[in-house]
């Protein structure tokens, strides 16, 4: 069996039509679905991308790997999926983003040559690279955002784009009477961008997913990583004209969140972006053309899946389809994905599992709580590996794809959002360790601790299905509170390094040390049996 | 400056006559303690040797480092007090014990050749070899407790002592009407050692140490690192006779705590080595021969200071005494070093620093709680570098040293102890990680945490300063242990694994992105300063 990991980027979970949006359709997606699980509570371990893809391609929570930020190095030597599959006989490739950061220092403190197999992977997050292209070739005064070549801006210069970066100029500008509009100005996210469609990101990527699937032998893991709907956001026609602004859903935010709000969520609600997206008219630019962005992915998905039938690999290639995390998109008065509202920290999750076991499921929804640190180990057990629980801190998805309900589910999902090296940090007077946040999330209650030193906020999303009404000060619910700071306590004394030696290593170490001479509390040769004291018996040697 | 850091295995805190032990007298390590600082309240990590070892070697948690026993290997790319100290330019060297276990898959993941000297740190816990021997050259059925070659077995063959494993029968063993009578059984334990006593391994480190030392160069760092007093309790004359049983102190325990006693605090009384030491002839066999090792070791130490003094070295070189965990001797009706009774988890500690800013505390006791993982930062700060706070969890003690309180310093201790890999574990039905303890002391209380589910157990170590009466189901220190179980919970959410970004790297990236071309939340190029939008100004290019 293969596995094909798609992910987008910056998808929310309810902008596809098999999870309700109520404009936008998503048929190509939907027919995943339809062949397959669709998760409705998967939670990333991060609403930020880096920190969540490093969890994806882990298996491990943001505070067990460490990389907790964008641009925080995982650090060499970090166990990754690539491990995993390759130890199970699979290949592991990349073909997108990964927002991964290569801990060079410590792969020069182990002399790890970045050009080297080994080196590369370390510094690609365990993947062996068919193409990588983290999609956000950015360029300010000084300099580009990302070091790194891009592959997406050598394409467009091969097929005649000028220019040093047509990423800027063509994908993510259009035109207005003869000068550039840049996408970076959401009032310009209404016109087509200034590229044909068939050159945008999404299809090429697409194009190169194509690509590396015909050529392919062996068992493989392709991660087909799409930088989008992730803005900017503008998109080529026809998919800017699509929908407009009465094809916006209403912002789901309420008067009372900016009522007296908790001093965190305040912050986020005053930064730039969420200021931002709570104008309307930012809404209305911006919602269409990433509607339209997002319509493009599902076509391109459908060229895709076309493909995998015509070459017979959707009857041996599991699917699986998520996001690294939502989009407030002006929802609780916010943008981005700073918090942890369902529209930032839940995903899309499909999982589409060819094999017979899966078929009593095909199509159906399930609402167990999943975290994105469980795909890593399901990936793992689809290779024919056994998932090292000692290091990967997921579930594999196996028992829910076959129907079953496991004893011992999880019962709480948590994520992590270390905000430290944003700016909002500096007025509100926040060591980096202070910058953290973490939520802890059953299927009625949203719990999140606030390591500044803030009370903690909590949600009912019985009652509550919105998350406007912040319960984190309410008498009545303290022991609610209560229970969640227990569940994360027990979180926080998890295992969660003790990643060389297994639970098998620790059985089989029990009770062996006397058969290798240790004999701890005997008092005489009497006390053992006679082969464990044999080597102590005869006449004393002499120099 | 240099720094010597010497390290003895298994030294209980009070086992030194500058702790007030009424029969033991230490006269050369009292004469450190008088001209340094001893810590009255130090704790180690965890009271197993590797685990306690790892955490001073990488200043981290256990939890935090991940080698949680003895064997558990250190994972490849920890970063070690080596790779500290030859960043502030300083080397660091082995001479003796440290019980690390490479992480051979980890290095073989990553093509690091253990010959290599990338490969030769990482397989030693990042020191540089002058010598390394564990101590522990046991031999069973089954072959070797320690697979490494034995540096001392080399030497003791070298002067003449026969056989394949002269530590076993000459160092570790006695005689009694010819035949072998090894020091693993203590009935023989009043036996002198079957070698010439400046052969025994504590003299011969010495003289490694004082080899080292003749030769080295540039600012060094030497962990001098002791096996003893650890047993096998045997001794070569003439200090196998210098304590007899009416010298050995009457064990620390009370009826009390055998009646209905905790579950975990049962199955560490009942293992073997807790019922050996409940038993007075042992006690009064092995404590005899455990003072005499200790009495050997101090007058080592008065070799050692001697050499230092007339070579001047005791001028320009910090000298730290400290050991890995103590012993139970059978107070508490346990022996070896199983849980967090002071006997056990509580360490002797002596910083001797040559500067004059060390001048005013020379001779001072200090009670301030610290922690084994102090040393590293303090190292750190000695060799001129800047600690890494974002990796080293402790603190370094130069306030301390320097006679002052600093605001903050902790107010509780944590060490932790997995005794998964113990035999007992599979009668209690515990999975590995149920059985885990944290243990959390400040001054007054010493609170366990068992990951069992069992109770938690608390002692008043001032109304009970032997720790007899387990209050951990009195309902009226209910809010003493929800206090302690919040400073648990807040410890578990620490960050630890952020190990790739330090603080400084966090402030420098604040508010960056917009000058690499990341603009969010932005309308329209007006709402930003012109610099950032140059880039999107002109004519539109064509394709």
């Amino acid at each position: 069996m293969n596995i094909l990991f798609i992910m987008f980027d910056q998808l929310r979970f309810d902008y596809l039509s098999c999870a309700g949006h109520p404009h936008l359709q998503t048929p190509h997606i939907d027919s995943l679905a339809a062949r397959g699980v669709r998760f409705s509570r998967a939670y990333v371990q991060s609403p930020i991308c880096g920190a969540s893809r490093m969890s994806f391609y882990t298996g491990r929570y943001t505070s067990s790997h460490g990389a907790q930020w964008n641009g925080f190095p995982l650090r060499v030597g970090e166990v990754t999926l690539g491990d995993h599959l390759r130890d199970a006989g699979m290949g592991c490739w990349l073909i997108g983003k990964t927002h991964m950061r290569a801990d060079a220092r410590g792969m020069e403190r182990l002399g790890l040559d970045p050009d080297s197999v080994i080196g590369a992977r370390q510094a690609e997050c365990g993947f062996d690279v068919w193409c990588r292209d983290d999609g956000l070739w950015a360029e300010g005064p000084d300099g580009f955002y990302d070091a790194n070549r891009s592959p997406y801006n050598a394409y467009l210069k091969s097929r005649g784009y000028p220019g040093a970066n047509p990423w800027a100029d063509f994908a993510n500008a259009g035109e207005e009477g003869g000068d550039l509009a840049s996408g970076w100005f959401m009032a310009n996210a209404d016109k087509p961008a200034n590229i044909a469609e068939e050159d945008s990101e999404t299809p090429w990527l697409t194009g190169e997913a194509i690509r590396f699937i015909e050529q392919a032998e062996g068992p493989w893991c392709a991660h087909v990583s799409y930088i989008k709907p992730h803005w900017p956001y503008i998109v080529p026609a026809p998919y800017h004209a699509i929908y407009g602004a009465n094809q916006v859903p209403a912002a789901v935010r309420h008067p009372s969140e900016k009522e007296n709000p908790h001093p965190v969520l305040k912050a986020f609600m005053d930064s730039p972006v969420g200021q931002a997206f709570s104008r309307d008219e930012v809404r209305q630019k911006a919602i269409p053309a990433y509607m339209g962005l997002i319509k493009q992915c599902d076509d391109q998905m459908g060229r895709l899946f076309d493909f995998l039938e015509r070459t017979g690999r959707m009857q041996d290639t599991m699917i699986v389809l998520t996001s690294d995390h939502g989009d407030y998109l002006g929802d609780h008065w916010m943008g981005e994905k700073d918090f942890f509202h369902e529209p930032s920290v839940k995903v899309p999750l499909i999982v589409y599992d060819p094999r017979p076991e899966a078929d009593a499921t095909r199509g159906t929804v399930c609402d167990a709580l999943v975290e994105a640190i469980d795909l890593a180990p399901t990936f793992v057990a689809a290779a024919g590996g056994a998932p090292a629980n000692h290091i990967l801190e997921g579930r594999s998805l196996d028992p829910l794809l076959q129907g079953e309900t496991p004893a011992g589910w999880r019962d709480f999902a948590v994520s992590e959002y270390d905000f430290s090296a944003r700016p909002m940090t500096v007025n509100m007077g926040l060591r980096p360790e202070q910058a953290r946040l973490f939520m802890v999330a059953d299927k009625r209650w949203k719990f999140v601790h606030c390591e500044s030193g803030h009370r903690p906020i909590l949600f009912d999303m019985e009652s509550d299905p919105d998350e406007f009404f912040d319960l984190g000060d309410s008498a009545e619910h303290r022991h609610i509170i209560e229970r969640m700071y227990d569940r994360l306590a027990a979180w926080g004394r998890r295992s969660a390094q003790r990643v060389t030696r297994s639970d098998a290593d620790i059985a089989a170490m029990r009770g062996k040390s006397p058969r290798k001479g240790i004999l701890l509390g005997v008092f005489e040769a009497a006390d053992l049996p006679p082969d464990l004291t044999a080597r102590y018996r005869g006449p004393v040697p002499r120099r």
